[in-house]
């Protein structure tokens, strides 16, 4: 929560500045808590859970809605008093609580920048990386995504080399924090799944053919989503994860945590993916299985320690 | 600035649980005055000058641009947070300076309610007076104006005994808060006098007439209010001023100060009034001149002291 | 439907007055039928049907729409002519049929001041009571919902004497004209009861808690309110129904009439309410049960007979 | 003031059928009045002013307000009642006065349509003829304003012809109805004259050309605005008048009467021309002067009889 | 496609010119095919499919917000560049692909025309019937709804001689082109029939009556709609017809086939007409049945060969 | 014209991507001319001048228009076309001709790319400068300016460094390309002049004092903005710089040139100034003289060749 309050600050500045033109909204990228941690410390969450309004819930509709309304009517002036950022940090008061100067964490007092120092952890060892055609390769560009208000940037792979990149971190005991759009029907939690089934009958073989031969396309695609076995999966490419990312297929991205891969009794290859979710209504008490192709057509970015990259690839980027 | 404080909290409140449906804008009546009196207590401006943002003057648009657009995001939600309202005041905090629960004042320190206390008034002496034929006369009524969100009562009265009720407090030596539109083009500030020209050529008689004969509509409106001698008025009925409140022609009302009674070279009855635009672009610093007529047509109502009104008056309002 | 026209009619009257700052809304408040008895008198269904528009039942949507467009057309305005009210009639005559200045009823001639005298009520021993915290107890004051446009004043008690006077109008033969919000899950006028569960599990004892071990959130809710067996319900206090009406979920209230008082097998206390939603989808034939926790909770205001009120309140109110 | 109450019912009738789909304002063309005349008769402004709104001149914005927003109030239903044009008449009756079944002029007694009788004209003679290349010439069609929401026809004919029918007319003794865009600068209706001059420098000769020789392009308007001698004019093509109707120049269309033919000192041919602006800030008491070249450029259609075309164009068009 | 495409760039020049008073959208009537035939000639779907944006489908949606927010930029100026119908032809370009100047055909190079001609078809052969009240009979008007932007007339009979009309067509050999209202529930394109069932109980006799005996309104009309046996009809007059086209239940027009005519068991009048939607689901292989009571309530206009109408009818058409 | 093309695709390319959260409009900065220089080359006005739309002079309102709702409404789609960014060159082709993929300049056929070659200008040897506090100093930062779509870089050094390279790159032969705020008063074109005079009679001195003495604040203004001597200016400091930035009042930046420096009378430092205005209204033919002060207080940023930047400074940026 500390994150983000310290975001619906800063954004609330930027979009000032920028009379309106960047997406003021709840969602961020993995740049925002970097660059949180670095300037501005950090909170546990024991410590600052920031719910301030009567709940138990984070419920940011309201909170959304007013800032909103806030910063809009602030914009429309031709000349700005200087006290409209107090009056923005009033909201923020209201909602989040106060900002937490000092704070006790186990029996410490802490402020959020000594908080930050204590935990060892060093920003400039962390590096996103993405995958997309649109920009020349391996060279930083800003992802064009509404959520990346603060024009974050990510180092450009191609797609093989990005899966080369993960596979790498796994290897080498590192996690990865992965940005991925969970918005298709393959995606399914509460299975504990996520995969890019082919959906198209003329590509299947064997048993399946035969299994589903005659059933209509509604009536195959709810067959399949069962996911009572292996499914075949679309083979992902560089051109098919561009076009779906040109023509908003691929938007709704969601921070994830990649912890360590596994095979399925056909061989295939899965990650193993931490969701911040709850265990409640999720197979596996909070995890879940993604396939390689999923992460190869869906993944957003990654951000990862620049010790977990291949030597070859590294020197691409000239880290 | 304290009474205006008082009152954006006040109709914030009130906005928030009528959904939206009243006047939520800078403008007051007599009672917004004697209500904060009564139940907040009163602050002097040199104690408490509200101005917080960057600036010598009160520039209240950006203020009313941000505290509207906030509630109005309030409103849209289904269930409230107990938040919203603790944001709304952090907003006037940034732009007036915190709630002064203390202050000192030439020497001695008082809390708003103490320092009502020391001006020995009593608000409950104080009444309000209108006069229109859309209610009873006799009776108390909320007058119909956006800016009364308070939902304040005036006592009905005919308009001639609104007169006679101004008239009698001046002789008393009490002086009367003056609630009038002052749009009108008779109203002119910098000349220090406000009346109700008759225009109409054909009612005028004798040298005006010879010396405007043969001017077209606008030249004689011209020549009129130059106010370069005394003019003829129109004579200002019951029905007039009823049909001006009607169709929107009498609704940008003024607090205004009525402090005595004068006549001009011709005999006709003007009262002395006292104005809050500064000293600077007036004729007769800071006070003016109101012709009968025009209080008799503009007025929307006045507050006094209950013992300023003549006793048989007072028996038919049950006071 | 004599009063419904009654109130359009003034409805616009005073929405034009306030430059749009109310509600113009097909809702209402009993002080609406007091309003339009006292100075319009009334007429019944029988004779005015105000069906005018090729159906039988009162689609109010298109007349919404039409009057609510008109009026806000004519705000528009600078300054308005005399012609705006004519034709606001002139649509009222058009949906309602025109104004019933005579009318028969079972044979006799009546315009609707003369019906209303017939009846020999006498307006002035009608009294409105609610009970909020908001404002001082033992007062009358305007409670700020949008229907209740007219401003019409409840005297403020405790909730604790809210049910007593109504237990004692009940006793005395008097029926209570009771507004309330009927949006709760608890309330099914289908089933003929309303009533304030506790949804809690833990709250819960001996079977009850044995039965639905186990359930979720909202297998749980599911299996109370099938109302199978009495409930466990929630003991409401001053504090809870405040709540409630600050943060929105009591708002929507709708007008009804307390006409008994009865018990259930485990003794706890119940309204025998009528209804005017019909008797086809109703277990008692257009009457329903309301606990005396549902009416703690959601009452907005009762309608009175002054008589049928406790002396010892009746002297707190100065009645 | 009749046809202009009938088309206002009319104009509600299609707008509502066609669900908001054409123009609803207060303009009209030609063809409004044939049809009103054909279909309901007429009625003399004496018998039928249709002002009843409180002033002697007609202000229709609040009438035109009220009367849009209530049809498009009513387009927004999914199932209209029958009510809606009731209501509508009834906003009609209270800005126009009741719709005059009989009335009585220079004391006899009429109907609307008994009147249009006694007046022995044909409306069948009267046609009406524009010129504009993206129709094919001698055919009918619907001169695409917004206005003709009549969707009135107009014979089309070469602009050389449309001079030919105008002074054929002129000379066989008939009057022309002129529709024409009355917004180019030269349109002066104070001084009495309508031309298109010549504002480029280049295109001047002689005397002209040194006189202005050195100012700048808005000193060179001005004077030559100031139509102190006769100016010099562009000549106007069929292409000219087309792109100016193309792109938005030539819309803004006014009814008037051309009654005359006449030449300035150097010979040019200017036509005289009746305008209902009045007679007072007019230089030839309502009348005005307008050059053939304005004509040509600016005239949207004119209504004539038939028997004033020249027989071979005539035969052209088939009629 | 050819049709569709033509009709855009009509569009739009006719919106363009009437700034924005018709409507603009993908719909459209038979007479735009007859003017485009007429005009611009006709391209075989096969040889324009005008599918040029990455599918196999037409989705019409992105290519009609694009080309409805573009023109209504254009009518926002107050005068015109020569550039936005280019700039308009090639967003249509970039949707359809460019416009087929010459294209082959069966082996055959065609222009548009040449193909039209080919055909062998006289556009004059073709005429539209419909019939409704709010316009005398015999006499073509243009029909007031939306999609008629073209303003194409229709000859009026009564609804008698509609039906004549299409029984002596597909008598003599001729299909009837079909406009009708499909958004009724008897309309049930997967069962192949459309009917208009009188579903009041009190309207039935003898089983029906016995077997849906207390069935609830909403059961009984479940019932009915089930279609396991022939349904009782409401009698359809001319003015029910005019009612439902009055208050907007018949707006949602369609174009099929008539091409035959049927008697079911009870020996009720069926017409097989054709539906473009396919025949996945549809009884009778895209085919289905009409009752006459359906045709009499919900046709909008029949688009036939002259010829096909009988002799007596053409003359009260003057055709 | 060339840039200006190449910047609207790629703006719209963004625009899209981003779902509408920046900037779309006609503005731009020295990066967007820098990068269309390094990407696609440049070709001379001469040989494109972009004017396709019947007129001489650019009026790009519709252009504008049309574009900004052409992707406004491809954004609302859930998935978007292929053909989407065909039509928008469809739109930009209309407007601005066809893409110069080739052209003839001084006799010599050049592609665009190598006609920038030919300059022989290394864009990598340009770089931007600006001052401002809300981002530390010697590191490049994104200047939040909406016009700043392209997200370029500009170093960020004091102002008093800005203004030594400034002034070493005049000393060395360089131009500076200068992005200012001109909507100062005291910015006056037309007289060829630029500086911030000190308004406030208090800080006047000798004569000037003397001489405006008990003038008004606005006699004042006017009297000082004749310019007919040097004025007393105000002296920029870093804050006063950062909160004309802060509060909106630095926000309407243009780009201008600065090539040389001068003294006035009194030895006061002003910059020549370079604009694109003409040269008619423009004492200096087209040329103009900018105070010290004005540069330090309404730059927006420079952008010059790291060349001219004294070494010092080149250290610190890390250049």
């Amino acid at each position: 929560m500390f994150v983000s309050r310290d975001n619906y600050e800063k954004k609330a500045d930027k979009y000032v500045r920028l009379h309106g033109t960047i997406e003021f909204a709840g969602g961020g990228s993995f740049e925002d808590v970097v660059e949180t941690f670095r300037n501005a410390g950090i909170v546990p969450e024991e410590a600052y859970s920031g719910i301030n309004y009567g709940g138990t819930i984070h419920d940011h509709s309201e909170l959304d809605r007013v800032t909103r309304a806030y910063i809009d009517a602030v914009i429309k002036g031709k000349k700005l008093t200087k006290s409209w950022k107090k009056g923005f940090n009033g909201i923020i008061d209201a909602y989040y609580g106060n900002y937490p100067e000092t704070f006790t964490y186990k029996g410490i007092s802490y402020t959020p920048k000594s908080f930050a120092q204590s935990l060892g952890l060093n920003m400039d060892d962390y590096v996103g990386i993405t995958s997309f055609t649109h920009h020349p390769f391996y060279r930083p560009f800003v992802i064009e995504v509404p959520d990346n208000y603060i024009w974050g940037l990510n180092y450009n792979v191609t797609i093989d080399e990005l899966i080369e990149i993960i596979d790498n971190s796994i290897e080498k005991g590192y996690t990865i924090a992965w940005g991925a759009d969970v918005s298709e029907k393959g995606f399914q939690h509460r299975k504990g799944i996520a995969v890019m089934p082919d959906m198209e009958l003329n590509n299947l073989q064997g048993t399946d053919r035969e299994r589903w031969e005659g059933l209509s396309k509604t009536e195959l695609e709810t067959e399949i989503l069962k996911f009572d076995k292996p499914v075949t999966e679309l083979k992902i490419t560089q051109e098919m994860r561009q076009e779906a990312f040109d023509n908003y297929e691929t938007t709704d991205d969601h921070g994830m945590h990649i912890v360590g891969v596994a095979k399925d009794q056909n061989g295939a290859k899965f990650y193993k993916v931490k969701n911040s979710w709850g265990t409640d209504n999720s197979e596996y008490s909070g995890f879940f299985y993604v396939s390689e192709n999923y992460v190869r057509y869906k993944t957003m970015n990654i951000l990862i320690n620049k010790n977990s990259i291949p030597e070859i690839i590294k020197r691409k980027l000239g880290l």
